[in-house]
């Protein structure tokens, strides 16, 4: 059975509406769009203490799910893949107990024994990793895809995926290039 | 630069300990390490309500280090390889922040960045194993090594360690093996 790695946040957990709200409070404006393209939120002018947000309790709890990830993620398994959400969670000590819970609640389908909390992803031994972050992709064993965010539009190193309906027409052709299912 | 996987429960932390003295408190008496050879404490009569005590915060806390394992961990680093724990955590949602802060205070020239909490160790990618968990192994990609403890004493089919000395002697072995490091 294919395995695949799937990041958790700007992958299926929704991390941006909150940092933008975040930016609002502590600047009086929302950043535009333009300005944090290619950008984390906390790179900006005005944006120094947004990371300090990440550290503490319940930043994770409550993070909104990407849109098509629920419905994205039962048709892989539907298709016969092992699904491994794998996050960087390490940095927080405290986001464990929150993104665990937030896991059981959102994939009730998917076993705590698929969680995987680390630091560095070169460890993790799948078939495939989704996830945002370019420097993930390039230690990862197996084959890559980058999934969009406003900081990563300008990569062009890995296969881009824009939404959950791109993940699953990626799937859909390594399906056909591996035969039938 | 190669990699090892340790991992926490009776590799680096001591477990044992604690549950004997809870089957103690349940039954009044300790078993003796014959009663025990080949199985967890928990699976004696008397030892049922044992494993309940995993799942309680501060389980995970004060464990006890396993003779050996600071300074084995130390020698190994200084000959060159990268450490990474990793631990079974995720069926015990309350032991994640008290293995954290333990691996923080036990090892602080590891990084965060190097703890892993998985459910499913098959999908670590490292050269080297360090478990007592013959089941860990058995899907493991690199070279396990069983590292032993009474629960484990009939398995047969892993190259064992029944100390840190012995791994460090393993380890010796490797480096003359792998040349001059």
């Amino acid at each position: 059975m294919k395995r695949i790695a799937v990041d958790m946040d700007e992958v299926v957990a929704d991390v941006l509406p909150k940092f933008l709200t975040l930016f609002e409070q502590f600047n009086g404006r929302r950043p535009s769009e333009e300005e944090h393209l290619g950008k984390k939120l906390y790179q900006l002018p005005g944006g120094e203490n947004l990371r300090q947000a990440l550290f503490e309790k319940g930043f994770f709890a409550d993070l909104q799910l990407i849109p098509g990830a629920q419905a994205g993620i039962q048709t892989l398994m539907d298709q016969g893949y092992e699904i491994f959400f794998v996050t960087a969670a390490q940095e927080f000590r405290n986001s464990f107990e929150d993104k665990y819970d937030w896991l059981l609640r959102h994939f009730p389908s998917i076993s705590w024994k698929n969680f995987v909390f680390c630091g560095d992803k070169s460890i993790i031994l799948t078939d495939y990793l989704i996830d945002d972050h370019a420097f993930n992709l390039r230690t990862f064993s197996g084959k890559g895809l980058l999934f969009t965010a406003p900081h990563n539009i300008s990569e062009t190193e890995f296969t881009r995926v824009n939404n959950w309906a791109e993940v699953l027409a990626f799937f859909e052709q390594e399906n056909l290039a591996n035969g039938a299912r």
